[in-house]
């Protein structure tokens, strides 16, 4: 299967549709390409006008509602490189994802959240989705969001 | 009218300096150019010795009042590349800006917070002003600002 | 002196061993070099199977002890470099550090926590390690850690 197709596939499961419009309020773009590298917005778990699972993480939130916002977030965050580039076959790493919690005051399992990010990187680009990660519990994020991801990712060969 | 030009304009319409000093207390460095990209580091609205607008973005300070703090942060780092590269003619792209804003617990307006850093770009820089940006509530900032941005510039030609 | 050694002389008198072999859970790596970046994933400040100075600071964790764990964090990170590049002499700049801190409602000291990264990046590296820095207060961290901080290094000749 390609990379296009396991996105496609396990877009199906988070029943989010890749070819969605993302649209954008102000003065900004969801995707940079500057030099090879696609800079992505930060992504919280939109799906048409919904957003999923808000709530607090650790409270309102179980971590493994969270951890299927972290996905969601990183499925809209490969529908915007699979749009702007035509296909996924051009990423040749993911240097660095920020996942930021909005956490419950005791809630310290940010990682375990975050893992949901990973796991989907991993299942649609292999190897090549191994990056670097840093995970924070936050008081708030936009719209009331329980989680929100950015990415960095290297296009092109080597 | 130059970028230079609509710094100084805006910067006027702030009540900012920007041939203000800017002092740094500890081993790093307000910029760090390197292979052509200027990083920024985090910029409260501080002007002079003033943080203005300190305080919780939702509580003690209103939104108009945040945007304007976001405002203020991203003409202090137009005002290092101005100092550091002589002109705002070499910045070519935007590729992110973070937005770190102090919120009220119930405050879910980050997004509309930092549209006030993405519009001073816009006005200085044009189209080469879009970015992707990444917006979060966090629970407290340095001296109490309301508002911490940071910024990636890419300079020269593309 | 050279780099590698100060590295060793300073993990020492943090009672940190450079050689400790760093864990991952998920499917994420530590360390990604990609382009002569360096790119490191956010250390908390673990030391075999604990972390020290867990807790929020100002009220359970104070500066001298939040500043030791960004210390902490960093000589983790500069460990990483070390074990994958076999030294710390193809470190040419530090583009970024940012730094998270778990603070307690009314603690706005997170750039002197900050300090605690920038002196050791100091301390090993001299003018090299000058970098721009962000700094912010957290609700949480992975673990009810104090201090998470992540890192970008520029490798090789510039």
């Amino acid at each position: 299967m390609t990379r296009d197709e396991r996105l496609r596939q396990i877009a199906a499961e988070f029943a989010f549709d890749p070819d969605e419009e993302i649209k954008i309020g102000g003065k900004y773009t969801p995707v940079l390409i500057d030099e090879n590298i696609a800079y992505i917005a930060g992504q919280i778990p939109r799906v048409g006008s919904v957003v999923r699972f808000a709530g607090i993480v650790g409270a309102d939130v179980s971590i493994d509602e969270a951890r299927r916002a972290a996905g969601t977030s990183t499925l809209r965050a490969l529908s915007l490189v699979l749009k702007q580039c035509g296909t996924l076959d051009t990423i040749s790493a993911v240097p660095r994802i920020t996942v930021f919690v909005r956490s419950a005051p005791d809630f310290t399992m940010q990682s375990e959240v975050a893992d949901g990010a990973s796991d989907v990187l991993y299942s649609v680009l292999g190897d090549v989705g191994m990056h670097t990660r840093t995970s924070v519990g936050v008081l708030q994020l936009p719209k009331g969001a329980s989680v929100e991801v950015d990415f960095v990712f290297r296009l092109g060969a080597k």
